[in-house]
């Protein structure tokens, strides 16, 4: 099989609504070490194989093998893995796509061709594939729509098809995917049963296949799922509501998202493919909306969406708890999703900038350094040190404080693998205008060379930074196209400054062509533009990331009487092991009047410790008497502790850990 | 069939460890409206009917029909009912027998006679019923210990057989009990299977069952379950624990209770109760030390237990959210149980001040006044209005903000029905001194009369109170046995005042045979004492109850900055119908300084309102800046608004309701 490296945006985009603007496709972005191309290798060289591995000893890839040899659904011999369980498969293809598309590494090749293969030689004749219903003693195809997962595993397949189509061309798993795709559209087309799955996913990978292959009808299908959603045909699931599988209001009436985050999240996905290929400005406005109240209201610090355990779902609006924060990383990945369709839809920075506070404190936060173990809930508080996790084991999902190698359910992993694999396809974006000129957009930043096609040419630029370490960002200009061209620049709404001397600044410095070097500008959060690029010019953004202080709406009651402190795009926090010997965390005060100052890639704080009551009462925690907790009072020896960025806690072994910090 | 109303103490008690002290029998205290008294005449008169025609009209009692006429587990005829549906009519039961015990009501004598009968005539010949298992193609016996619920359901049979022994004798239902407790004991004794249920409540059915019947059979096979408890044997149920069902550390072992509430406290209470049958000082010791640390750090203001939806379980000390406290009314019924057997067992005041926190502030909470709805959970802060229930319609169990009349899982109301209707036998104990003196207390206040026997006689008193509403009881002496008895009164440890001016007061005013008035004395928090009660004598306990505020200890990190006001037993809420027009609860912030006032039954105190944050930032609520938020300061007008006892909101009309209000 030739992996075909293809350089063209159009094909090699991840994502790309029909819209005039177009994310920047595998090859035309290489990272070159730094944040993210640390993460890409380790996760390239580590989290695939990982993954495999898992999935091999645990029999989810064996599930195929028996449907293909026509022994799966023997009654006696039960099926490993849940239900939807196949989703991890085409999830693990899915960043072997990218992966390959990124490096061509011929153990990705291999695991590419191993796994294709049993996944295809499971296809039923008429294109169903699925290795939980249909076959044997199995349930009835279909007849569990509220928790059977078909559509959702389908919806993984095509995704993973998309990857493949974008990053290499038609293959096997792609006839594979069309094929599942032609099933659902003859099994759920509007003269079809008018059912939804449980779980959102087919409408995003149906449209984004459609996309990819030109093919109307996955669009059209992925629109009646739309539609049909919101009516409450669901089978109610016991003790959740409708709302649990957004069945209880339509996506275009919706005016915030409810239930469980990825699905809600999933389905906005899909939503704005749908609004975008359709033309559909509705239902484009109303996930607008959603986003709008859903940020501002039911999102954390981190970009964390999803508040409670109990239904993995979102909270009322301010309800977000740090200590039971569910954050699950699928929910940030499926996050991203959603922000990227908007920014590509609407080009408004905001969307770009929640995509960076979730990829820092979310997504970056999932994996253990070493790429074999994984968050899948992020909290913002940890009370207990958590030494629950077993190294080598199956471990249940949601236990705070250790990254775990694999879950009960386990849908994590292998979403982090694809979304770090395909990363640097979300940094940027390209816009042709309607004179013909065109936009580059740096929507993230990190170290690589850039070479997009643009109208009559090809833009080449050399990023340098060591962001988000520093806040310096080198943008050199290597080659032009014909036509003028503009270069955007993001400035983070974090980057206003506090004063009009500490904000973001650009400077340009011109090429052969220009005109000597001009004095750094001012800039203000959003994009900063350089029109009329010449080979040679160099742009230099700085952006100020000084550790700053970030208190809670008053309307959060979990985080009243606390700070928390970021550092440029990083949420940092305390950690109890960087505590002095005898100190607990729950005795740390901040002392937010002497601010945070920088320190190694956190900050350093002062904290004095709080007497804490003497137990002994027999009564529950709360004392009676004029004026605070009588315990509240007493100065001790201010300390200095150094907070460390949030997305590497829990790595030195069993800790307790604050992002927000009650002030004294 | 006749109501034998029994007098005797010894037979009359609801739950009488072996240790000296008893509870008083049904028919030693009368109440006379009041408070409890009102309730108890809600829940005869409505709501014991009200479950009855629920569980009729969902076919729960029908199941007793299908199996006693051998229809039960016919393919394709599905059973209604979760597989524990049985317990709720047991506990039905035990409500009709207290309440038989109480009044001898015609309709509560039907009712009985009724269920009874067609509870009888599912039994199995060899004792064992159970309507879900073991019958045509239903799941065999025993073969889902984990969460089949087989052996509870028997436990809440032998409760209701408990209740029967005590207030009537030995009957048709106490057969049914011992036959099915005479198969539990062959099938899980020390030489049958080891097994144990997954829903801890056989231990204290058997301990009560083998006590009422004077059966040391039914108590070894109690101590043997609490034994076996904590070694992992239970099969997992996915997603949760070995601490969801408390088989992760044996009991004896056990620092805090952990895990599903109502499990962990029904568990314990059947472990006090062995503990002192057999004379188990270790385990009794585990349990109260169990108590110690969970009322200190895992308890909710209001004496609810319970913070987490996702298993209805504990959480980690300190984790006390108000607005997500699942505090199930079982889990606080199950607390009282638990508190009540500590009492009897060791006469420590502070099991008497947690029994009082939570009958008023969660047990009362639960019913609506016309005691046809009820509340599962009980947070402490409500952010959205709760008009989500049906008024006539099964509802989910624990959606906030509305009572319902019947639940999915519909535990609560006939715990309420059984705990009301037995409400006064936990008002008072007596204890026989070695030297044959009696020692009579009152523990709880209510008015209403008392005739208890005691040594060489009986003692007979009558105590008029308001109380909570005002903090005066005025007990007065009718008839005294021949030997000396000595009246104790307990002094609430919120009643120790907060200047030695105005904590509790006692005065006595002796009778015929005595000497005279005697000035009002200042009592600490304890038991107060009254030696050598003579007839005539007039005791007089003052209780402060003005409002007064009460703060959380720092560690409680979600209700940091804000303080709650009690009242006496009860805690108040702000609810937003007592708000002026155009005011939100969200902007509500309590000026603490101006302390709170007494009004109605409640109070009053002096809010401000708080300029909120304006929306359209893009960003989660969050602001970075030198200082605190930057809305949180404007000074507004100072407004008095009216704070209501918790146990009556949520009944006038939907609304949004805090105990913990902000400070200013």
């Amino acid at each position: 099989m030739t992996n075909t490296l293809l350089t063209s945006g159009e094909q090699a985009r991840p994502v790309a609504p029909g819209g005039s603007r177009r994310g920047v496709g595998i090859g035309e972005l290489r990272l070159d070490g730094g944040f993210w191309g640390a993460l890409q290798e380790t996760n390239a060289r580590a989290t695939l194989a990982h993954c495999l591995d898992w999935m091999e000893r645990l029999g989810w890839l064996a599930n195929f093998d028996r449907v293909a040899d026509g022994t799966a659904g023997t009654p006696g011999t039960p099926r490993p893995g849940w239900q939807f369980s196949d989703s991890e498969v085409y999830k693990l293809l899915e960043a072997a796509a990218w992966e390959l598309g990124r490096t061509a590494d011929p153990a990705t090749e291999a695991l590419w061709t191993k796994v294709v293969t049993r996944v295809a030689a499971a296809q039923d004749d008429d294109g169903y594939l699925n290795t939980c219903y249909g076959h044997g003693g199995q349930g009835a195809r279909y007849s569990d729509l509220s928790t059977g997962h078909e559509l959702y595993c389908t919806g993984h397949l095509l995704q993973a098809a998309v990857a493949r189509v974008r990053t290499h061309g038609e293959d096997q798993l792609v006839e594979v995917a069309r094929r599942a795709a032609d099933h659902v559209c003859r099994e759920f087309g509007a003269d079809g049963r008018a059912g939804i799955c449980g779980h959102p996913e087919i409408e995003v990978g149906l449209a984004e296949l459609g996309r990819a292959l030109g093919e109307p009808r996955y669009t059209e299908q992925a629109r009646l799922f739309v539609e049909r959603r919101g009516h409450g045909t669901l089978a109610p699931i016991a003790l959740l509501s409708p709302a649990y599988f957004q069945d209880d209001v339509p996506v275009r009436e919706a005016d915030v998202w409810r239930g469980h985050a990825v699905r809600a999240l999933y389905l906005a996905a899909g939503a704005v493919d749908v609004a975008v290929d359709t033309g559909d400005d509705e239902l484009r406005a109303a996930v607008e909306r959603q986003w709008t109240r859903s940020v501002e209201r039911r999102t954390y610090l981190t970009g964390g969406m999803g508040s409670r355990h109990q239904d993995e779902g979102f909270g009322d609006d301010f309800e977000l708890p740090p200590d039971r924060a569910y954050c699950e990383t699928c929910a940030g990945i499926a996050s991203v999703m959603v922000s990227w369709r908007l920014l590509l839809a609407t080009d408004d920075v905001r969307y770009a900038d929640l995509v960076e506070r979730t990829l820092f404190n979310v997504v970056a936060t999932s994996p253990r350094t070493d790429g074999r173990a994984f968050f899948y809930a992020n909290p913002l508080q940890q009370r207990e040190e958590g030494a629950r996790m077993q190294p080598d084991a199956v471990n249940p999902r949601a236990e705070g404080g250790a990254r775990a190698p694999w879950f009960d359910v386990s849908c994590c992993p292998t979403n982090v693998a694809r979304t770090l694999a395909s990363w640097h396809t979300y940094a940027a974006f390209v816009e042709e205008a309607p004179d013909g000129a065109s936009v580059v957009t740096l929507a993230q930043y990190a170290r690589g060379d850039l070479r997009v096609a643009v109208a009559d040419g090809e833009l080449a630029l050399r990023v340098d930074t060591d962001y988000p370490a520093a806040g310096t960002v080198r943008v050199t200009v290597l080659e032009t196209p014909d036509r003028p061209v503009t270069l955007r620049l993001r400035v983070p709404h974090w980057a206003a400054g506090a004063t009009a001397d500490d904000g973001a600044t650009l400077a340009t410095s011109s090429g052969s062509a220009g005109t000597g070097d001009a004095a750094p500008r001012p800039v203000e959060p959003g994009w900063a533009e350089v029109a009329a690029l010449a080979v040679g010019d160099v742009v230099v953004l700085e952006l100020p990331v000084s550790p700053r202080l970030t208190w809670p709406d008053p309307r959060v009651d979990a985080a009243r009487g606390t700070v928390a402190v970021e550092r440029g795009p990083l949420v940092l926090c305390l950690e109890s092991v960087d505590l002095p010997a005898g100190a607990a965390l729950e005795e740390v005060r901040l002392d937010a009047a002497a601010g945070a100052r920088a320190h190694d890639d956190g900050a350093l704080v002062r904290v004095r410790r709080l007497a804490l009551p003497d137990g002994g009462t027999g009564l529950p925690p709360f004392t009676s008497g004029p004026s605070g907790s009588a315990a509240d009072g007493g100065p001790a020896d201010a300390i200095d502790v150094p907070l460390v960025p949030y997305h590497r806690w829990a790595e030195r072994g069993p800790s307790t850990m604050r992002v927000f910090l009650p002030t004294t």
